[in-house]
C-alpha cells in the first residue's frame, strides 16, 4: 500500500513525538511509524530527568499538564565522595533554572496521547525496512504492518528511531566520522516501591564504586550501583543491593530506607556518536545518532535538542523555501552534543571507581571534587550543564 | 666547625628565601644552606610567572622594587585550539586579580639582596650532606663548605632543597605515599632577543604538538614546543623551532617575530607529589615535597604558598609555644597542593597533543576548549586558578 505525507518520522520516542508535534503545529502534515506497540514504548524504562530546555518545550507544546502536576522540580543535586556530601543549589548558581524528575514512559505517553489529540497518525507496529531516494525530493520509507507492505512516500525523512534504528543505516559512510568509547564497568540499575531518602538526586564516588539514587515519584526510588561489565542480575539478591547501596551512598547522619525492588537489570555504560547526522532529505535525532553515558542525565534531553534544531530547519523550509538552517542542521545540533559528551564523559569519570582508591588518578579526581565545593564558578559549571545550557 | 641557629633552612630558592626574610622579620634567627654559589642560582634560569598571591607577599616583604619596575602585569591569556585562539580576562572574572612576568632567576636576585640586605646569613656552596635528630628539639645540618666539615645545630630544619635535595631523603618512608606521573612529551624552550609578538602568553594546542608563548622582558621572549621525550636539541637548529612555533601558535592576522636565541633546553613534564612532608623538627616545602608540569606556572608559586604556612605555624611556635599550625602544616599545604596538581594536569591535557587529531579523546579535548569560550563560569575556573585561589 502506498501512503505519503510531507514529513515521515521512524519512531515514536519523545524525539520523533516532539518533532510531530512541533511540524503539526505549522501545519506540516507527517506520519510516525513506530516498531513496537504503544503498550511496550508506553512502559518502556529509560531516563527520568528532564532538563528546563526540555520541561519548557514540552509546556510550550501543550503536552505538560500531568508533567507539571506530578513531575519533581529539584533545586539541587547531591554530590558524595566516599561519604563527603556537597549539594550544588541550581538555582542560585543559573538564575532560577532546575531540572524535573518525571520518567521518561510518562512524557512518551504524554507526548502520544497529544499527538493523537492533534489527529496525528502514529502506526504502532511499522516495521521500517529500507528508505530510498534521500538524494531525490520524494524520498520513501518502505515498512511492514499487519503482515503486509507498505510505501510512505514524502520530502524528509526523520530518523528519530534510536541506536539500532535503520536511520544511521542510511547515511552513507563516507559521510560521517564515527566515535565509540566503551567504558569498563555497567551500572547495575533498581525500581523499588519506597519512598525516596534523599529530597534530591545523590551522585555517589566510593572507594567500592559509583552510585546513584535518584527517584521515580514520592512512592518510588530508582537507584544504581557500579558493577562489573560482565556481572549479571543473578549476582546481585536484592539485600545485597540494598546493603551495597547503604554504604556507597552512605554520609553522616543519613541512612537510606529499602522497600520491595520490581525491577533490576544492568546496562552497559558507552559514549557514541557520529559527526554528521543528515545526508539529502534524510535527517537523524536523538539516539539515533549519539549515545551518552546516563551520568549527568542527557540522553533524552539531547534528543529534544536535536529536535528544536530540525523543526526549526524544516519549518524553515516550508514556509520561506530556504534550505540555510537544513544545511546546518548536523553543525548546529553537534555544538551542544560534543557539550553534553563531554559533561557526560567528565561526570561518569568523576564518580566511577577506575584508578585504584588512593592512586594519584584517583586522588585527582578527589581534587576535582574537593574544588566543586570550594569554587563557586566551578559548582556553577556543573549546574549549568546539568539543567542544560541556555546558549547552544 | 659547630653553629648554631633557630631555624636552619637548607636551600636559597625562592622558598628559603622568603622564609628567611618572614622569620627575620619576627626576630627568629635563622641561616640559609645553598648548595650552588651565588652566581649560578641567581642566573638558573626556570619559571617566570607570578601568581598575584605571590607578588603580594614579595611587596609585603619589602623586595619588590625591581619587580614593580620591571615585572609585567598581565590582566589575560589566551588560548588556542588549532589556530582558534579565545581569551580569559583575569580581571574581570577574579575581581581584579592578575599575574605578573618576571623570570624566577630575578625573583631570587631581589630575594638575596633582600636577606643579605638584612642580615641573614646566606652560606653559598654549602654542602649538606646528612640531617641528624629530626626526632629530638635539637636537630643538626651536616654540611662541607670551603673543604670544611661543619654542623649547624637548629630548632627546626626547613628543607627548601629541590626534588633532588637531601630534605625529602630524610623524611621516614613509612610516613608518606609518594605520587608520580611522567608525560609522554617533553618541552624544548627557548629564550631569544625578540619583542614577544603577543601583549599576554598564548597556550596553544595544535595538530602538531603544544606551544607556548611567553616572555622574560619587553625584550627578551620565552617560547616552547612539544617534543618527544627521546628528543634532542640538535634536532632542531634555531629557523626549524621559529618555523615550528610560526604554525603552532598562528593565528588569522598574526605573525610570530623571530630573533637570536640564546638559550635552548628540553624538560621532561611530570607530576610528582607526597602527601606528607613534615617529620619531628623537620619540615619540606616547595620542589622538596611537589613537581607539577609547568603547563600553568604553579611550581614557583606553590613553594611560596607553602612557606607562608610554615612561617606561621613557626612564628606561632616561637611566640606562642603553640604547634598546632606545626602539626597541620602538611594538611594545610596540601589542599592547595592537590588543587594545583589538578589545574596543571588539566591544563597539560587540554592543550597537547596525546591521542590522534580528530579522535574522541582528542576531540572531547576540543569541546573543553570549545566550552572555556562559551561559558563565564568554565573561563573564570582557568581565570581563578591560573591567577592564584583566595580560598586556600
Amino acid at each position: 500500500m502506498k501512503h505519503s505525507t510531507k514529513v515521515g518520522i521512524i519512531g515514536a520516542g519523545p524525539a520523533g513525538l516532539t518533532l510531530a508535534l512541533l511540524l503539526q503545529r505549522k501545519g506540516i502534515d507527517c506520519i510516525i511509524l513506530e516498531n513496537r506497540s504503544r503498550q511496550y514504548v508506553e512502559s518502556r524504562v529509560r531516563a527520568g530527568l528532564l532538563e528546563q530546555n526540555t520541561v519548557d518545550l514540552i509546556r510550550e507544546l501543550g503536552a505538560s499538564e500531568r508533567l507539571d502536576k506530578e513531575g519533581l522540580e529539584h533545586h539541587g543535586v547531591y554530590l558524595s565522595f566516599n561519604g563527603v556530601r556537597h549539594r550544588v543549589p541550581f538555582k542560585e548558581l543559573t538564575g532560577g533554572r532546575c531540572i524535573t524528575i518525571y520518567g521518561q514512559q510518562e512524557v512518551v505517553k504524554d507526548l502520544i496521547q497529544a499527538n493523537l489529540d492533534r489527529g496525528i497518525e502514529i502506526v504502532f507496529e511499522a516495521h521500517a525496512k529500507h528508505i530510498e531516494g534521500i538524494e531525490t525530493e520524494s524520498p520513501s520509507i518502505f515498512y511492514q504492518h499487519n503482515g503486509e507492505e507498505h510505501e510512505l512516500t514524502c520530502d524528509f525523512v526523520a530518523g528519530c528511531d534510536g541506536y539500532h534504528g535503520i536511520g544511521r543505516q542510511h547515511l552513507p559512510k563516507e559521510t560521517y566520522n564515527e566515535f565509540r568509547i566503551e567504558y569498563p564497568f555497567s551500572w547495575l540499575g533498581i525500581l523499588a516501591n519506597v519512598a525516596p531518602s534523599s529530597d534530591e538526586l545523590i551522585y555517589a564516588y566510593h572507594e567500592r564504586g559509583f552510585a546513584l539514587h535518584s527517584l521515580r515519584s514520592e512512592t518510588v526510588s530508582r537507584l544504581y550501583i557500579q558493577v562489573e561489565n560482565d556481572d549479571t542480575v543473578d549476582n546481585w539478591p536484592d539485600e545485597k543491593i540494598w546493603e551495597e547501596l547503604s554504604i556507597r551512598l552512605g554520609a553522616e547522619g543519613w541512612s537510606l530506607q529499602s522497600g520491595p525492588i520490581f525491577e533490576k537489570s544492568i546496562t552497559p555504560m558507552r559514549s557514541f556518536m557520529i559527526d554528521n547526522m543528515q545526508y539529502g532529505r534524510l535527517f537523524l535525532a536523538g539516539d539515533a545518532a549519539h549515545i551518552v553515558p546516563p551520568t549527568g542525565g542527557k540522553g533524552l534531553n539531547l534528543a529534544v535538542a536535536d529536535i528544536r534544531f530540525l523543526a526549526s530547519a524544516l519549518t524553515n523550509w516550508y514556509d520561506n523555501q530556504d534550505d540555510s538552517l537544513l544545511q546546518s542542521y548536523s553543525q548546529d545540533c553537534l555544538r551542544r552534543i560534543w557539550r553534553a559528551q563531554d559533561f557526560s564523559n567528565f561526570m561518569t569519570y568523576l564518580f566511577h571507581k577506575q584508578a585504584a582508591h588512593g592512586s594519584f588518578e584517583n586522588l585527582l579526581q578527589k581534587s576535582k571534587f574537593d574544588y566543586i565545593s570550594l569554587s563557586k564558578a566551578q559548582a556553577t559549571t556543573i549546574a549549568e550543564n546539568y539543567v542544560g545550557l541556555k546558549e547552544i
